[in-house]
């Protein structure tokens, strides 16, 4: 386990940038998102597990976003950005590229307002995740499967179709919305030392130190990841972003790098960032199938990872665990 | 989708088996197993699915005993028998035969008011079964795997360490606590049209008859069992008990025929028994995990299989669906 310490405090806002769509939220931009989505998300449970608490040696509140609607956090960002977009720009139709749980996230927001979703696609994505956009009444544009492919595909419909793109963690409206489960957890469970979270591009890290140092300034936030894609580890300790080198994790919601308008926040409100193995990643993911009966996808297990990995930072602490998602693919299960 | 017309409404009590302990439970007795059992075990959640509803055009409300300790509604029995145990009873210690998650609860269940229990379990149990006893502190006696052995085992057991037997489901007390997780549904879920419950030896779908026909006269109460394992089926049909031909299901907590207990009841309360295909369990399994994010186990499965298999029955009505547990083994799952 790696701890990083804060490289710097100073928040750099980019509120000028494309999809920045104003500045950064402060908390009580979190509180306003939490109010603009109410309607449409889930409040989710948070749950105790004994058997857990026993082997870590914490006392863990999971905040049980795999039950969130469409299995994900994703959908909080997804539905606060797209009630806050004009009529007019619903109308055009709103799109994104991803392989993941944005993508299912989004189309599904935009048809609260029978907005039209485009979503371009690598042609390697799983046929699950194709499912999930069709389902909710998406279209899909198939592009290479690289990040070069990906972006002119997005840029081509949005001057072709004028169509409005809502990234999937950079943008200001996106990290707002992600941040209210912190803020729901925090209110479900008193007294927390530290709130763990998964980080891949960062949007639900940075909203949530966005809603902890809001609202329980004493709590620590740390950001954990694969070791495998130890990007945001390697860049707080850098201050400046370091791009993934690779994307081999079984994590696939973690293999992005951190955003633009992510890395600032968290360089200036989180704790630091812990990384862990793979085997420790597909264990805490089996430990939390069998002991609490609950489906999470493996991105969601590294906190619990890095909590039984750093048993001694955190025994005898309060420890709130965001579960980010439960979309797995069953077929494919990592202890196969 | 067979239904059975109710064969005979007349009680058969046996309140003088060596095993009754009593004479059947009334709606009261249910409200006192309840009371008794309260401290210990946790009142499970009634989840909703948006997305099965539709499949099934029912509504549907899933009472998640698979959340209850040891993962299954058995820990309510157990504690239910155990707690109604004089102490110099428990001092003497309890004894079951059992490869399943009777043997389990039963144990957890002794272990709360710190007495011992012995476990008679065949050779070729799971590895995983016989861990989860060892774990709570139970004594395993290995026997052959035939019905023969096991019986001749535990009276073996009883005469010689003076054990109090505890069956898994063909005694009263224990048929009173498996009723309180209808009489939780009932108070969770108002106005259900029907319940459906999975039935082996009928412990829990005895017990949820009289849960209610006592609060909810006008709810229909239906069993559900795999086609393979009939027995229920035909006993009812026969107006006696058969027992069943092959243990060969995928829902390895009904492989066992109905009991002198349960089955008078079953025939008095029930409504009708529902029996559905293997595939058909298997996919209704894999529904809920994939749109719940929940896990079940396949016994848990067989009452939603019966509602999908049966949409017509209940297209439009409110139905409850008792989950019974979710011990699953994750290294033989069935779509592998």
């Amino acid at each position: 386990m790696r701890f990083v310490v804060k490289v710097g405090m100073g928040m750099r806002a980019d509120p000028g940038g494309a999809t920045a769509a104003g500045s950064p939220p402060d908390i009580d931009g979190i509180r306003r998102a939490a109010a603009r989505i109410a309607p449409y998300i889930r409040r989710t449970p948070v749950l105790r597990c004994r058997g857990i608490d026993e082997i870590t040696g914490a006392r863990l509140f999971f905040k049980c976003e795999n039950f969130q609607t469409v299995g994900a956090f994703k959908f909080r960002g997804a539905v606060n950005a797209v009630f806050s977009l004009e009529q007019d720009e619903i109308d055009r139709g709103v799109a994104t590229h991803s392989s993941g749980n944005h993508a299912a996230a989004l189309t599904r927001a935009a048809a609260l307002r029978k907005g039209r979703t485009t979503v371009v696609m690598p042609e390697n994505a799983s046929a699950a995740k194709r499912a999930a956009v069709l389902h909710y009444g998406g279209d899909i544009v198939p592009c290479a499967p690289d990040q070069h492919s990906r972006e002119q595909a997005l840029a081509r419909i949005v001057a072709e179709k004028g169509c409005v793109p809502i990234p999937p963690f950079d943008d200001y409206r996106v990290i707002a919305g992600q941040g209210t489960a912190a803020l729901e957890l925090l209110a479900q469970a008193k007294g927390l030392d530290a709130v763990l979270v998964p980080v891949g591009g960062g949007g639900l890290l940075s909203g949530s130190a966005i809603a902890v140092s809001g609202v329980s300034p004493g709590t620590r936030v740390f950001g954990a990841e694969p070791a495998a894609v130890d990007d945001a580890y390697r860049s707080l300790r850098a201050g400046c972003i370091l791009p993934v080198k690779t994307t081999d994790t079984i994590a696939d919601g973690l293999r992005t790098t951190v955003g633009e308008l992510t890395f600032p926040i968290i360089q200036a409100q989180v704790s630091g960032i812990l990384c862990v193995e793979e085997h420790e990643i597909i264990a805490a993911m089996r430990l939390v199938w069998e002991r609490m009966k609950i489906l999470i996808e493996p991105s969601a297990a590294v906190p619990l990872a890095a909590v039984i990995r750093e048993s001694g930072t955190f025994r005898g602490q309060r420890v709130g665990v965001i579960l980010s998602g439960g979309n797995v693919d069953l077929d494919a299960l990592p202890w196969k």
